[in-house]
């Protein structure tokens, strides 16, 4: 009776943290328990499941941490890839404490594992000439020009003028790391915890993968995870049940089921927002070109009812 | 010619840091890269490997980020269990680009993977009730009584008059998460690198494995984990070549091979040092006493030499 399919799902960044929270230990791991507890029809429907997160909040509270570390206690700060690295560990560790709870509630002998996931990116992307990701904390012109001196990081001035920031670049994932350890694990019926934070950012330098100042999309990163293990289903969630077209006005529209050419239609008119559901979309978009296969985009709460989110699928079915 | 051995490989402290330095990313980076060079003769020669590593300063510098971000911008702390976690990723990443370095200079097609690794502990281990590892940062007296005030945690005055310090407590380690995963990957050739810091602690509460504030010894730790995929050989990794009785005392001697029991009565005349020799030593035996095979406790650069370090073997052979 069961179905048998291999699906990747990317949590989204409310999975760990809603809005109007704080971010203490006991709301973080509340919320992913929620999260994974969402997963129980498809688990129970027999998917084997491989889950990519994002670590947006977190990793912006370890650059603060190491900035406050450095000035209070002269404790050396790390690079970013370090940090992704941390949130990696700390993020994994929550997700997988959800699935054991929730495996002890249902009563299910079942095993998650999280792997620290390397993913390289080419060293001559042309996106690390042009950084613009915006990360860590708010700073002063004055400091980001003493920060710029000091380390040649690159800050520029909040549009909304809350300070200037350090800008990574955000190059494109190329190759994840033990990719076909993954598919393996999720294979063994193993919930795999992978891509954290978009991947710890690698890439090819003196013969070797070395750790790189960047961050990796983890809605980008998780598609091709999704491809590289071949995923029937890749799973996008957010705080929105589905995807609207003509957002907050007068003809705005649900989406229910569109083809990757409407989906490329949509993203060209401006109709996702920048840094919120353009790069899901984006993802989507790749997964489905690739593979053939359907991705959903949905909230959590959802998973499981065959109706739900917005699904991008084949043009020719 | 291979000898197809499995080994539990113990990183010590200076595998990443050395006692003179900072800390920089740099210098850890190094250490690391140089510790996994020199387990290249042992995997010459075919050792399966699987990798454990301390976290001692690591965590203490979490600990210290994470009071000057609350300070200094407000960002939640987190309990200890977290940073824990926190440094298996980080420290994991590390020892991850210093192995893909040494495939790289060798020309190998070799994986290594870092597994998120919780360790199970009795919640009702009487340790729980006599918490005695200091972590984290020293304070005032006034601080550690306000802080024992707002979060019920126990400070204990620093014997060489540094301040106060948080003390935990280091519960036995009884079950490792995942264990049958990390022997089937070993045997893939794939280096494994587990139990980091000793293990992130959970214990069972309310039904399910819930993260608990502890930390375990990371020898002890290996050590089980040593046992439970039934190793053929436990190497603890230290500063120096060999272990000495009389240490720095006219009788002074470096010991070559010694049994379980000599062990044992050298351990009972308090020939090692509490924090230091004495816990490796304890982690030794148990994992020889369990498994009948031989534990060695040497420095990382002489490895693959058949008479480095102390080899503590069993009594009947």
């Amino acid at each position: 009776m069961t179905n048998n399919k291999l699906a990747v799902i990317a949590f989204g960044g409310n999975a760990l943290l809603k809005s109007h929270q704080k971010g203490t230990y006991q709301e973080q791991i509340d919320n992913v328990t929620e999260t994974c507890r969402c997963l129980v029809p498809m688990l129970k429907a027999g998917y084997r499941i491989v889950v990519g997160h994002g670590n947006g909040p977190q990793v912006g509270n370890v650059m603060l941490q190491h900035k406050a570390g450095k000035e209070t206690f002269d404790v050396e700060s790390m690079p970013l890839n370090f940090c992704v690295a941390e949130t990696q560990g700390s993020i994994g560790a929550l997700i997988e404490e959800g699935f054991r709870r929730i495996f002890a509630e249902e009563g299910w002998d079942r095993d998650t594992v999280t792997l620290l996931t390397h993913v390289e990116v080419d060293a001559n992307d042309p996106l690390f000439d042009n950084p613009t990701k915006p990360v860590g904390p708010y700073v002063t012109r004055e400091e980001a020009d003493q920060f710029h001196d000091e380390t040649g990081d690159i800050y520029r001035e909040d549009p909304k003028g809350n300070g200037w920031r350090k800008v990574v670049a955000s190059p494109k994932p190329i190759r994840i790391q033990n990719i076909k350890l993954i598919r393996q694990l999720a294979d063994q019926g193993i919930i795999v915890i992978t891509v954290g934070g978009g991947g710890i950012p690698v890439a090819q330098k003196d013969g070797y993968l070395k750790g790189v100042q960047a961050v990796i999309d983890k809605d980008l990163a998780s598609a091709i995870t999704a491809v590289e293990i071949n995923a029937d289903e890749f799973y996008i969630l957010t705080d929105v049940p589905k995807v609207y077209i003509n957002f907050r006005k007068p003809d705005e529209k649900a989406l229910d089921t569109i083809t990757v050419s409407e989906a490329k239609k949509y993203l060209a008119e401006g109709q996702f927002t920048e840094g919120s559901m353009a790069p899901k979309m984006r993802a989507a978009i790749m997964f489905v070109e690739k593979t053939g296969h359907t991705c959903i985009i949905t909230e959590a709460g959802r998973l499981g009812d065959d109706s739900c989110g917005t699904r991008i699928v084949a043009d020719e079915r």
